[in-house]
């Protein structure tokens, strides 16, 4: 996949921002969470956070030859919950923001330890 | 790309829906956009339309192994714009809800005709 738009050559393809905000966001929620409980990033048992919705507003066409940069903001941590918005830039202009709910994974969810993933 | 999610693995990665969403969203869109001007689908000029905005609600994990069907369902048609929601299934079960608002694409922004897109 080279992440060029299908119908628009040169432009970053929508799904691959929502991903790349998906992934920030679900990443900032873990790291909130660890921060927000006083512990060390990566220690066990680990804090995992699946999308349990996503928006993404498309501001302008995001260019495929820049460098692309996403801040996320904590909006709220409530319970399992954690609320991150984000900005993705190109060349210092918002192409896209997004919200995403991510809600910490139950224990039950979480592939065995030693598990390829 | 296998569309499996990094962390879960069997399970269908939410960016990936979030794709799927988005290409099938900007699909109808358009057809719907043909059908209320009473013309045949690919006639031209191309009626073509972006997103400007994707929400996608995960209810449940998308098994990766089993076929999945999107439906959409024409919310408004308003000028250029049309809202569209769908949903996504897999053996029967609702997986994922999906809303976007699709823009139909200025003429200035379509690619020359002939282009490898």
């Amino acid at each position: 996949m080279s992440g060029s738009d299908p119908l628009f050559p040169g432009f970053v393809y929508g799904g691959l921002i929502a991903s790349l905000i998906d992934c920030h966001s679900t990443g900032s929620a873990a790291a909130a969470a660890y921060k927000a409980a006083g512990r060390e990033l990566g220690t066990q048992p680990e804090l995992r956070f699946v999308t349990a919705s996503l928006h993404v507003d498309y501001l302008r066409p995001t260019p495929l030859d820049a460098e692309l940069e996403i801040r996320g903001r904590i909006e709220e941590i409530k319970g399992r919950k954690v609320i991150v918005t984000s900005t993705l830039s190109a060349q210092g202009q918002v192409c896209a923001r997004g919200r995403v709910v991510a809600v910490q994974v139950p224990e039950a969810m979480k592939p065995p330890p030693g598990s390829p993933a």
